[in-house]
């Protein structure tokens, strides 16, 4: 039950005939339609030690149209079915929260909430095993911003390629990511980087492309904006899979800032169905690190309630089950400090360039 | 005391030099150093309906040090011009959040939150009628998005002019408005557009952008990104005055987003010293109107307690004082009802663009 390549468009509707098809043959044989899913649950959802990424378990559930409940999902399926065949036949996509609206006109089937209008998108990636890329589904969030020496194809709404190297060809706030980044839509054309270092707040990412730190360090500058966007962990797989560059990760000290790390090397709960597609294994932890509010003696602040609490639950998370991982989490919790990447600004504005990142790129075998 | 236009940094830095003036010659005659301020509360901020915007009052309150809290205020501003004037020689910029941090080496000048270092930085735009952006102080969030024929020049960090086409030279996602858009930094070289639609969702602006609305209708979009950041109130000014364009506001129906239009229009209370040179009173609000909720029977959702008691506040706001705005909010708590941008996708996807705007455009005389 994974997915991991994206399909073409008759494979697509294909697919989705498929969601109709095993209702259509339950119906002519006189019995409830059904469609059967993965269970999507906490306890069916395994973190898979060989490839590293969270993955969904064996165990499925079945839903058939006795419940009224369960009809109505059926019939929601079907319409999103026709609505996105009718998408790609015309070259469309939409945002999420439209086919909520678009959902209006479905009758029984109308949403109540955009909650379900997401769940049962996702649902319909599982059973189809395609991409809500590929069912040209939006979310509303912005993708990544990109600057440094890389340069992409992307086909723009005319159809046509245009080429865009994201040092020479962008103004100062970079390449915007487009929320489709697979290969009908983006192309990884070439690179003079040595890696990829991508950065949770706009802050730093600014001030790392004022300090020309994509130069002096020879790196593509990825601004993750928080906790990242589909395209945005999906753009780094594919630098890391197709160029073959270290994907490091810059975030501020605190376990929410852990699990963007963890979200793009391992995948996350709610996407455990596409982690081996949007997960990056080759990602490393920069900083900051406990390690570094010491060492460096940044200004912190003081854990709150709601951070220690994550801070445990990290420690009996999969994803940071590594003895590092585990010492950088007890070392916080010792100190009971959180400390933000701009922090650093205490010792100047170059100091991040200047020394904080050069000690720890040696430290790392990617000095310059 | 008010600003409206970029000064040179010769002129910047001698601005701040007469800040750290005022203190040098009061303590020179042997009397403690002071600095003089308008008052910045509510009472001192007024509506001015000749320009048609917020300006301050008279009132002036002046800080010395002979409280304690007063005199770290003017320890901080002496800092503050020490570090901007730095910034200004070396041609770099800073982020709030960094002079927050920067100021752990202000000894008893340091910040205690970042509440305090913004509303210094304020200060001293009031004080020297200079602007943030002359100082290089910068804010975290990001600039608008803008896709359209219409082609700027942005000096890039490396100090070179680069020539980029709204349309033509960008991805999907657009051009990224930089954080400062003053001469120094950004040109209007030239524009084929007939008007300019600033647009609040992102799901909205990208339904634009894929059905070519901007090149049936001739006009630039842009994407406010919710409640927009100086540089993108600033860029539709810019637009508005250099060349001559209706600036038009396409929002959701909620009390909201009519303070997104007003903070367009009018100004905003917390940027009373820079009205005049922010706000575009030549912008219009488009829609979505509570008529609009009516008249295409939109999806809409109850009123909340809060949006019922924005909407009563709306009625006595100098800035909603037209009879079609009175009607419009009268109207909304009649129906008690709001409605999302997005909800004209109960239509279908291209109802906006095929049926609405053209409606709402011909009444408006920018029919196409």
């Amino acid at each position: 039950m994974t997915i991991n390549r994206q399909k073409s468009k008759d494979e697509v509707i294909e697919a989705l005939h498929g969601v109709a098809s095993e209702m259509h043959d339950r119906m002519a044989k006189g019995v409830p339609p059904t469609m059967t899913l993965p269970v999507r649950s906490k306890s069916n959802i395994g973190f898979d030690k060989r490839l590293g990424v969270y993955k969904y378990g064996k165990k499925k559930t079945v839903r058939d149209a006795t419940a009224l409940g369960s009809a109505r999902q059926l019939l929601r399926a079907l319409h999103i079915t026709e609505f996105v065949e009718g998408m790609i036949t015309d070259g469309k996509t939409s945002t999420l929260r439209e086919m909520y609206y678009i959902s209006e006109g479905w009758g029984h089937g109308k949403f109540s909430t955009q909650n379900e209008s997401n769940n049962l998108a996702e649902d319909l990636e599982i059973v189809t095993k395609c991409l809500r890329e590929d069912f040209g589904l939006r979310p509303e969030e912005d993708g990544a911003r990109i600057i440094g020496n890389v340069t992409f194809e992307e086909r723009n709404r005319k159809g046509d390629w245009m080429r865009i190297n994201c040092r020479d060809d962008v103004g100062d706030s970079g390449y915007g990511v487009p929320y489709n980044v697979e290969s009908e839509k983006l192309s990884l054309i070439e690179e003079d980087v040595d890696f990829v270092m991508a950065i949770e707040t706009g802050g730093m990412f600014d001030r790392l492309v004022e300090n020309g730190f994509d130069e002096e360090a020879r790196c593509a500058l990825v601004h993750l904006k928080g906790q990242p966007a589909r395209s945005t962990r999906r753009i780094m797989r594919r630098m890391s899979e197709q160029w073959n560059k270290p994907i490091l990760v810059f975030t501020d000290c605190d376990p929410w800032s852990f699990r963007i790390f963890a979200s793009i090397a391992y995948g996350a709960i709610k996407t455990a169905h596409i982690s081996e597609y949007l997960a990056t294994k080759e990602a490393t932890y920069l900083g900051i690190t406990a390690d570094d509010i010491l060492a460096y003696d940044l200004p912190s602040d003081d854990l709150s309630k709601q951070d220690s609490n994550a801070l445990v639950a990290e420690l009996s998370d999969p994803r940071f089950s590594t003895g590092w991982w585990q010492e950088q989490i007890q070392l916080m919790q010792e100190i009971g400090k959180k400390a933000e990447q701009q922090s650093l600004a205490k010792y100047g504005l170059d100091f991040v360039t200047d020394t904080y990142l050069p000690e720890k790129l040696s430290a790392m075998g990617l000095g310059y």
